[in-house]
């Protein structure tokens, strides 16, 4: 049954041909439109199944009944401001941002009442950019958050229905709640696997760093392959709380430097901490 | 051809029982016996092909014409200690700590003149503890580190046709460069991941951090289901370099934060870390 009508995708990136190939698979949908500023981007994505048809301008997407921003954040509030006080009434509004706030805030002030706007956050993406990056088999149970903009039950129910058309769990959360925990879980990780490859990479002018990197350093450096812009613009839209998870973070860095000269009592603290990791992964 | 002759190794968690099927799978040795303390990981690495025989205690592996020490740091330097004075002249003496000075210094007080000993590192290790986290198939083509305690050329070359005997590609380099740079790949590494999956912990103490943790979580804090006292044995052996290498970090971490709240500044220092990342590993 195509319960979602029509769905534009703006976006036709990574996450963009993601939801495009997940949602014409799963048959939810009479149709998918896609758009990108970039025409290869946009052909390639058409090509993996992503979509029925491209978009001539992002400016069409505001015909149909579902409208996806899956570009990276400041467009996305870019594209709300341009275009959501020409929304549809009646119609969903849903981006894929990874920071929530900044978008909850430009739907609240430029999106219209009847007009169905959420924020959302598919959490399966890859460190591959573009649309070869995509994996929609990863959608399958992943956590996708939606943050609500205010009081509109449809608008979280039609989200709930995109959610479940592209195969993923919603998790209906505050999007301040979202930026503090993701700082955490994803944007610290991503400060640290840059600022490790950084320093990986000033020692390699002089010594054989390549030679004894192995499997670690490459789980350890895997989020300094994604996009550096996209990944900046999220890092800068969460930067407060950011820099709040990185207090909490130099905190467990000294508990464990301090123990540096006493293995037994270091082992005790990394044992906590492991411990920590095996639990909310098995959570999941 | 069984040019390595009998080998015995002391040791049978996952390095142990890597090199020993390895070994066993490239035929370049008469025999491979096991020994452990722990009955039960010595039972599981046989069964997994890893020896031919069992040793009755770590005594006996003194006889063999090849000794690998294959146990974390501190057993290797009372290893060396007790038994390196009663190994056999002409057998060769190998361990496969990830902290290289602590065992060289060792090798040089305890080992008598006309045993080869050297300092062994095969970057091939996985996060997965014991004898069933053993991936001989890792050691193909990967970094073998091999240490000189002196001028001993028998010494390295024994140790070159043991690390080509398990399909590793050796690698000669001072004890002091190693410590250096796997403070970087690996140690630091190890430090971040832990820290990562403590701060998480806390953080899921209050609030749904485990929906949130997705992939990019995962990956980043990897090397901290790393077993918790193999690690402390390592990071506290090397203590005084992996300082060293979190002050060329925490430079690199404050340069990305100082960017925070300019994306597009911060989106070229990204750039540059990925780029290294990248070339790093592209040089392997």
């Amino acid at each position: 049954v195509t319960t979602l009508g029509h769905v534009a995708i703006v976006g036709a990136g990574q996450v963009g041909t993601m939801l495009g190939t997940a949602l014409r698979s799963g048959g939810a949908a009479a149709g998918v439109a896609l758009f990108d500023t970039d025409p290869d981007a946009l052909e390639s994505s058409l090509a993996r199944g992503a979509g029925d048809v491209a978009l001539e301008s992002a400016d069409h997407a505001v015909d149909a009944d579902v409208v996806v921003l899956a570009t990276p954040i400041p467009e996305i509030v870019r594209l709300i401001e341009t275009f959501g006080p020409r929304a549809r009434p009646g119609s969903l509004l849903l981006d894929t941002g990874s920071a929530k706030r900044v978008v909850v805030r430009a739907m609240r002030s430029s999106v219209p009442p009847g007009v169905h706007a959420v924020g959302g956050h598919p959490m399966a993406g890859t460190e591959t950019r573009g649309p070869a990056g995509a994996r929609p088999e990863a959608l399958s149970g992943a956590t996708f958050v939606l943050c609500p903009i205010g009081d509109d039950e449809a608008a979280i129910a039609a989200g709930r229905s995109f959610v479940e058309a592209v195969g993923a769990r919603p998790f209906v959360m505050d999007a301040d709640e979202h930026d503090r925990i993701v700082a955490v879980t994803s944007h610290v990780p991503h400060l640290l696997a840059f600022a490790l490859a950084a320093l990986a990479g000033r020692v390699g002018e002089a010594r054989p760093t390549a030679d004894l990197a192995s499997t670690g350093f490459r789980s350890a450096t895997r989020l300094a392959a994604s996009d550096p812009s996209t990944t900046a613009a999220f890092l800068s839209a969460n930067a407060d709380l950011v820099l709040e998870a990185l207090d909490g973070f130099g905190t467990a860095m000294d508990e464990l430097v301090a123990r540096l000269d006493d293995a037994e009592a270091l082992g005790d603290l990394l044992a906590a901490g492991g411990a920590a990791r095996a639990r909310l992964i098995a959570e999941r």
